[in-house]
């Protein structure tokens, strides 16, 4: 039974359908919004809105972006030679928040997954493809998640890709910097003497 | 620095804004809405501006409604002559989840609170004397939070309506069930001795 009027309740409903969000912040949502004046509850839809309809992806890349194409695909500084290759458009801001990649992105939208019904068609790899097919492309990286799906998705691109006579490399899987041995699983723990350099 | 486009940074912003919503958890949202079909984000959106603009107060009680007068106090079954006496909407839906409370509600929007510059002009307690002033009232029960300004606005309610002939009552403080004498502090000790009642 409820205790709210039918609008109320609507609006808690609608909060709590959003991930992390529980009935009880829920709660706390709503009747924040109806503490607030008017402009900025409009000022708050309309910014979900227009996000929603200005954004769409790089016809290159398949980032998220207001332009198409996007401003790393069209920024002149950036070296369209290396594609790094991401399951997703968090992974785009994740890679540039190191300053260390100069090159574009590829990002797939999601990865091979054959328990959920997901294969190669299914993202973007054919697109991937055809960037490489223009000749340009010097070096691939594939910064897929190091998880199962992800590994499959870079094991699957490495073995079309390479035939194809370009560079292709994988992210280093290791101990996280600042980590510890002591409780790095074995699966990491291998990786990082398999990735081991010489110093 | 930022990475994101101006819309997605902007909408990030927005749910920032939020209680309880963090950095993270508004890219987390952001990025939930923009992966929703717009169907659903327009939904959500409209549920917001109709909550917003539907709800007013009940011109009786001033509980948030979208009926004026709200349910409670139109409900022929409801004893409109004992009024409980609430500082939040919130708090009337508390008491109503005791199902134990067969009467109406007056909600004060806020507690006398000189600290905060809140004085007992500011909070609706002119609208609760008129409504007793009707006649028809008769016990006044005061169920603000047993905090500082509850106990003051309590305090000063029933110094206005004892007179009047009212009999006014002050809900009790003691300790919560399944609480624990070791744990609880003095003053509700205190208050649970006082509030003492003869099995």
């Amino acid at each position: 039974m409820s205790y709210y009027s039918p609008s109320i309740e609507k609006l808690i409903e609608s909060f709590e359908k959003l991930p992390t969000i529980g009935h009880k912040t829920a709660q706390r949502l709503a009747f924040y919004m109806l503490d607030l004046p008017l402009e900025d509850v409009e000022e708050f839809t309309n910014s979900i809105l227009s996000a929603k309809k200005n954004l769409h992806f790089c016809s290159k890349c398949f980032n998220i972006s207001d332009t198409d194409p996007c401003n790393i695909c069209s920024n002149p500084k950036r070296d369209q030679s290396i594609i790094c290759v991401v399951e997703d458009v968090r992974d785009v801001i994740a890679m540039e928040r190191t300053h260390e990649f100069n090159g574009v992105y590829h990002v797939l939208h999601g990865s091979i997954s054959p328990m959920n019904g997901i294969g190669p068609d299914d993202i973007k790899i054919k697109e991937l493809l055809s960037r490489i097919m223009d000749g340009q492309v010097k070096e691939i990286i594939l910064a897929t998640n190091p998880r199962v799906e992800g590994e499959a998705t870079s094991m699957y691109i490495s073995k079309i890709v390479k035939p194809l006579g370009v560079k292709t490399t994988r992210i280093a899987r290791g101990i996280p910097v600042g980590g510890d041995l002591e409780y790095t699983d074995e699966i990491t723990l291998t990786k990082a003497l398999e990735g081991r350099s010489e110093i």
